[in-house]
């Protein structure tokens, strides 16, 4: 059976994930936040509602904006995921330098991901690279779970 | 170590946690669902394979389709993530009073973003108010766990 | 009290909504590679920073890149929400035979809707009867964890 506590703050594994989800839920709503500023700076509004002043027009094309929101939905495609499978991981009791090394590279990874995407705007391949660590730490996370309920 | 009580029905927190979540998820499908249901009110279909008669062509730009989507993808952006945080936030074993409203903020607030965006669209910052405040009880749930993991 | 044993690997019902929601991890992420992947193939690049040779301009609508996009923001409407009911509707300790066909219905519906959508691309309706079962299976857990909480 199951230790239960392995879902415990004793366990640093646990402590790690939880630590790292936490920060890229704020990593997520900061994209957010950020997408939100860059229609204000660049007046471009996608609803007839959000218009500050009657001189506008709806837009969609911003290159920043979209920018951002490509950086964005990249979260939700990659993070969301982690969240889930971060979580079952750490049920299947991995050894501890290990797997707070995975979630570092996750949680480092995305970061970067978001700075060089839509802050910095670095060439590649330092955003294919970030994409690519986070990919591989948390699909060897899932190929560890599946390998889990397999036997 | 970590109450294993804490995920139990007989926890208030977690059951107010379970409920909220599964309100959540039937939200965002229904969502999904009045987006497709608008697609066929606006003949607006993004594959040639879902066109009803041969006459229509392929559309991606209208208006009430599109708002719909912003709606949903907004809801991903929004409710996944506490999704991830709210178990997390519960395993802190934070104080009932505090915890059960944070969970009912973030479900009102998003029921009411989806219905001031894409039912009704009453003009803003109604739904500016409900995106911060969802936002903001679900960051709060964040920062906690961050203090969590790291005390 | 909720038995813990319910988040064991010796849990059938668990242990198979732990092999499905880590297949369906993997899905998404193929979804994103074969989006990637897709790009190269049409030389379709939405950032000034990756195109590849300095004729190439960014381009937003090729066809089959944005099919995949689409195929794979529906795994983002749809999969993620059931990672987190899925875990609940486990903690309601349901019968294990439905429970298990729920989850290899969720799991097999939703690997069926991205090869008929990305892939091979097949007439409808098989990819509305492939999103109506994961969308029909999820709500129904949905709807048993909000019958846990509230009695």
């Amino acid at each position: 059976m199951l230790n239960p506590a392995l879902i415990s703050l004793d366990n640093q594994v646990f402590r790690c994930y939880l630590g790292w989800s936490a920060i890229l839920v704020l990593k997520i709503f900061a994209a957010g936040i950020y997408s939100g500023l860059m229609r204000f700076l660049t007046a471009t509004f996608a609803n007839p509602e959000d218009l500050l002043s009657p001189k506008l027009k709806v837009k969609f094309d911003d290159p920043n904006v979209e920018r951002v929101r490509r950086a964005h939905r990249n979260d939700l495609e990659n993070i969301l995921p982690f969240f889930a499978i971060g979580l079952l991981y750490v049920l299947t009791d991995p050894a501890a330098f290990l797997a707070i090394n995975l979630f570092r590279a996750v949680g480092i990874a995305r970061i970067v991901h978001t700075l060089v995407y839509a802050v910095v705007v670095v060439p590649q391949p330092s955003r294919a690279i970030a994409f690519f660590v986070a990919v591989a730490a948390t699909a060897y996370m899932a190929l560890q779970v599946i390998a889990s309920a397999a036997f």
